[in-house]
């Protein structure tokens, strides 16, 4: 039984379903957002939506039947697993804002795609080498955070009125967007703001392009290179050989 | 006779006068949108640009009777051959849109050029490395597209109303353009966009910035690193020889 | 006495009793900024804000004590002496911009993580690489912002209306944020001032990218491609070695 | 006398005396910018930049004279003979715009500091690599600039009336300044513009994109990997040597 069921989950022709209600769900949903719909279009389409989270429920029900505990070691089950629990969740209540998680569902096609599986594990892959200097930036975003609550807070409340507050503004400086505007405010008030925020964009801007640098060097070293490198070690092995053969 | 014809259209004074009629025309074209122009002048370059055209069909035609269907196995004849076909349907309308689509004809300088097409040649074999990062670009941009408009349509229509406006706001806080005015916007009503939107912003950054990495280690690979690979390679075979030549 | 006191401040107990003040004192700090405070708990915040004060003063004269003159050999116990001893200021004052830089101190989490420091280190010797380029950049910076105060100034006071004004409008359009707000104002008056400032962000983002490079190539030398330096110089030995074998 | 005049221009004394004039008429320049000098003040700094003037003019014709016609073929002495031409020419009017160019001189610290020089040869030899991409570029550019004057000229006169002004909107869009902002201002009128300018910022950011990566694989062939390659050649010829012994 739990054999034939194993044999199931794991055959082409399933797969290729499953990947299809996914497939076909995505497209139901996109409809869905259409405001010239009729009442009925869009209760059938509710409708169909309901038919494919109920396939899914039963596909992850049949694989944890067939795979038992192991299922939950697989990353990409567990990943499965997540998602269709988060999109249980807004069939219950009617507001707008759960409804949209439903949308999530499509997110599946990544586990069920190799190539996409590949390109996530890529990216999933490249975050450790990036980890100490995100470290870094969160320490010096954290430091700035604090300091620009504490300078400019009471004066320019919208925009470091508090913590969070604060964050989101250095958020937006860091990414350029507007910055000359506010810093201009502030420096109407506090005229040394400009070399306080100049600084701050300076070093956030710096420490991100180092992050950026880790990743491309991780990949790199990951993709292209490698062959110059087994190349490398093969040719350092021949010589090794050659030597030895030159000694006897 | 069609050998007489295939001599022409390959002889370099053929090529030269095309591309000279190329130039001439794009000339005319940029002359025809300056204001200051007499009724006249006009009148005469629109006469010029219809004498270009005809160059350029019976160019087409002797090629095509010149090649045969072989023709249509040559990506740039059918380059020019589309171009050639887009920029005779202004003719027949009067519709300053259409007109506009005349220039495209200047695009044939690319087909005409060695260097150009070698330049859009590397960027055309550059696209397959992108491929699967693409596809997941386009799944999280369309879950993120209609996420957003199950979410924030109903109240924020102008920039969610529907699943072509929340991609355009999607694809404008990817390129960080003023997106802090909009996620403000958005956050006075639900405090909780600023994580949302923020986390759209590193997700969507980060996989274009993978596939700007993407592009880069194709074209690398493509250019100055073969030449160490190569070397490699060529010192490889050398050890094998040097192996046997031992072992004798 | 003076050994006991070195294995104390090399103890890791102690290194790890700091680490745990350092975050506290940050976590304090930030709850600090938090409008719903009571004026007690804001009493309380900050005598654990000045215990912590006196934590650091004593562990700086313990290192003193110990390492002696030695102690301002090592940059990173001269970092830690900066930065108590600027956060020792904001607490004779009562400015809340003073008070603000007490939070400098967290910055001495970079000084107590080593993988902090390597990240940091990196930095500092990616910069000489960038150094010309940057002199370079100062020069040409210096060039237009004198050039746009003399020939702007007198129309355009808000924008150009000094050296350390343009230097700022100067900055804002190399990064491109609302320049072409800005040379549109200046162009209603000097239509070639578009000209002008076009080649001003072409050369400064082209010397900027060169600035990037730059780090990138540092970078990159350092880390993965010194693998391959290293084999390669490995393979050169060997073939000495071959060489001198078959020439006996 | 030519000798000595030779020996003179080429002596380290007068090539430091030249600097320090270049950077303390940099300071004069910068100077006579701040708005609280007296009128005194202000006559003083326009007579030492009379003076400096003098200097860099009697400069160029001694090494004129020592040189003779090899002067015009060294590249850097024509640079200085342009830039002192250059700024003879403020002096003679009064025109605020035209004593901007003054500042120029500053430029010659470029020719007169190696590093500089080396630094500015570099970007000069990356140049030719970009060479194709730049034509390609130029091409899109064009018609992208003629569709949009006949397309939207008419309509939105002040963003495409006049192939100038939408060449200027156009580079605006490339940059993202703004894009979204003239974007929907043309969207209220053709609902298809929004689809046509996501074309051409995607087209243009692409190639800007290729423009970069050309100008990186220039400078890192040159930089560091250049060690890699001799290291590879070496290792070649060595073997080249082995072979030639074990076939004896």
């Amino acid at each position: 039984m739990k054999e034939n069921v194993l044999n199931l989950v794991e055959a082409n022709f399933f797969r290729n379903f499953i990947m299809a209600v996914i497939l076909l769900n995505a497209a139901a949903l996109g409809l869905e957002t259409y405001k010239g719909l009729s009442a009925d279009a869009l209760k059938y389409l509710q409708i169909f939506d309901g038919l494919c989270l109920i396939i899914f429920v039963v596909e992850i029900l049949l694989k944890l039947f067939a795979y038992g505990l192991a299922f939950f070691k697989r990353p990409w089950c567990v990943f499965d697993f997540i998602i269709v629990g988060i999109t249980l969740v807004p069939n219950a209540g009617n507001l707008s804002v759960l409804r949209g998680l439903r949308v999530l569902r499509v997110l599946r096609l990544i586990s069920m795609m190799p190539q996409l599986r590949m390109v996530v594990g890529a990216f999933l892959d490249s975050l450790p080498g990036v980890g100490a200097v995100a470290m870094l930036f969160s320490v010096i975003f954290y430091v700035f955070a604090v300091m620009s609550t504490q300078m400019f807070g009471a004066e320019f409340p919208h925009y470091f009125g508090g913590l969070g507050t604060s964050m989101f503004t250095l958020f937006q400086l860091m990414t350029l967007e507007a910055w000359a505007e506010v810093v201009k405010e502030i420096m109407a008030v506090h005229t040394w703001a400009a070399a306080y925020f100049i600084t701050y964009i300076l070093i956030s801007t710096f420490v991100l392009l180092n992050m950026v640098i880790a990743v491309v060097v991780k990949v790199m070293e990951e993709q292209g290179q490698d062959t110059h490198l087994n190349l490398l070690e093969d040719i350092s092995k021949r010589l090794d050989k050659i030597e030895k053969q030159l000694n006897k």
